[in-house]
């Protein structure tokens, strides 16, 4: 298949001003790598609210992290709906995939409700919420993930 | 100081079901794991639309990707803030201030431009927008960020 290759620099955006070059690639990296984005973007703004939560940042930017995690948690199922197993996702997250995809689902629900506590209730009922997605990180990542070494 | 230690696992949010432990810490080593949060997530973020634009990933979440965007910008210069060299910032940071926070501040206001514009005109002029960003992401990192190697 004819694509446009996705030429990673230090800005991943640099790419776009690079000239265009059509070849065959196996689109599948790209869809891995697509996927691994939003959830390393998860995992980055879970660290962030978790060093707010702990105190060791201000909490000044608390609802806009939350924000940041739901939007991220919005996007997150459809980034898994290509059936392209590799990266750290077990196969089982197609061959279970109507449990799978209703724990994203609840996730992103889970997510938004956070975001919109943090900004109605404030930051120690917005930690409450948090400590509930730890709990669903956990659950899905022991099922569906298979950790690779760093 | 007093303070709180942050666990971090698969989930880093799990760290918050953790029992509480105090701990002396240098808080340094928390405040660039905050800032690199941001940064990586800018990065991932900015992957995930530099496949979207390029066509590999549908472009239905652009406008999403394009708010994550802005809302990590928006917190970016905040992250730097306090004066602590580490990672892959540059001791220039802090001492060309001046410069780098009025860099940090337009990008903040080019992705939450980029994100209106995406809402507005759809992905053609949003993609015109992030030919910007790319050029303003390396023309920092050039001066600002000793990138380590993986």
């Amino acid at each position: 298949m004819k694509r446009i290759p996705l030429l990673l620099c230090s800005c991943a955006l640099l790419s776009l001003t690079l000239p265009v070059l059509a070849a065959d690639q196996d689109q599948d990296k790209d869809v891995v790598q697509f996927r691994e984005a939003i959830m390393k973007t998860l995992n980055e703004q879970s660290a962030a609210l978790g060093e707010i939560a702990s105190g060791v940042i201000p909490d000044d930017n608390l609802v806009t992290h939350m924000d940041e995690l739901a939007l991220a948690a919005s996007t997150a199922l459809k980034a898994f709906t290509p059936k392209v197993p590799g990266g750290e996702a077990k196969p089982e997250v197609w061959a279970k995939w109507a449990d799978f995809s209703k724990r994203m689902t609840d996730f992103a629900q889970q997510t938004a409700a956070g975001a919109k506590i943090a900004k109605e209730q404030g930051k120690d009922a917005a930690l409450v919420q948090l400590i509930n997605y730890a709990d669903s990180c956990k659950g899905c990542h022991d099922q569906y993930r298979q950790e690779k070494k760093k």
